[in-house]
């Protein structure tokens, strides 16, 4: 399969999708529509029929889609049916909320261990987390043959410290800081970015 | 215009279109092609073209798109050629971290007023604001005419805290909680949710 920078639309929808079909089934919801399905995403039935269509065959004619059986598949597809250990780099107000995020679990993620160059904090605890010395960061990356990682540093160091988990062999970085990365071809990157979520919803404000 | 609960998916690409091109910008990068920002972000270049044609001609055949011109149209598009107040609600570690975001400037955000629920918070100062009581959240919210609210209180009160703020006439926002929440028309509402950032890589990883 062809590694791309950044996921194609597709792909990058079906996270979401599995984020809705949890939903209703912590509802206690058993099946499900494109319609449904597609409205509780804001996307078409029928884009949401194009989509899944790409990985198999996973509804039936008329009886739409079964919760339980599509979240697998969909879990298989995001290779998140098996738990990704996660490094986090930057233990300010940020890093300090990730590592003691409730929101990985069943997910596919857990948070294995934290970083900060602070000698002020190397050694203290954050929830479980003992916070680790960024400077022996690339090689304890390496050991752990950890491939994800977090970046919640300051704009200011956030690329040279990308640069440092790329060279440790992290393939997936979730960048924090309010700028833009530059990452070589082969290592994916995506932003949690505030701004952008809300300029998606002023555009609709009057 | 008529307002849609979730944005619908060209809207949904703007921002991203946005926080490249003042990448470009800041690099000191005065055009750019439609081909060069696909490339950026992960999107055809038939596809750039496509979504801002429906919102005008800004660029020229052959000679690509002005940055400054096109940033320029797009902050009025998406209505942050203003600056939005923002109320944010919880001050754990992501409610501080939020108080304290670099990332709004020209944006087209700025926090405005920070609310928590816990005695030993309210009043307490986090940055440049004193932490109010949520008690009289949705009050002093729609005095203050805020349309826009970030959400960062644990998942088990979200739904009733995102209720609050609709009540105070807020009519977007942001959601931090690992939880999936309801909103009446005429509502809108992002996520920001790690999980689904990182489950868009792991698709890709070996």
């Amino acid at each position: 399969m062809a590694m791309k920078i950044i996921p194609n639309v597709i792909v990058g929808r079906l996270p979401v999708y599995l984020r809705a079909l949890r939903h209703m089934q912590a509802q206690g919801q058993q099946t499900t529509s494109s319609q449904e399905l597609g409205d509780l995403v804001g996307v078409s039935a029928a884009q949401i029929r194009k989509d899944l269509s790409q990985f198999g065959e996973f509804g039936k004619q008329g009886a739409g889609y079964n919760i339980a059986f599509l979240t697998g598949k969909l879990r298989e597809i995001l290779k998140v049916d098996r738990v990704w250990d996660v490094a986090v780099v930057g233990m300010g107000d940020m890093g300090h909320a990730i590592a003691r995020y409730q929101g990985f679990a069943n997910r596919g993620f857990r948070v294995a261990m934290v970083f900060d160059n602070n000698p002020a904090l190397i050694g203290q605890k954050v929830g479980e987390f003992v916070i680790r010395d960024t400077q022996k960061m690339v090689d304890t990356i390496r050991e752990a043959g950890i491939k994800v990682a977090m970046l919640t540093v300051p704009a200011s160091a956030a690329q040279e410290v990308a640069n440092q988990l790329i060279e440790a062999g992290v393939k997936a970085i979730l960048n924090y800081a309010p700028i833009s990365l530059s990452v070589p071809q082969g290592v994916m990157l995506q932003y949690i970015d505030p701004s952008t979520g809300l300029q998606r919803m002023t555009y609709y404000l009057e």
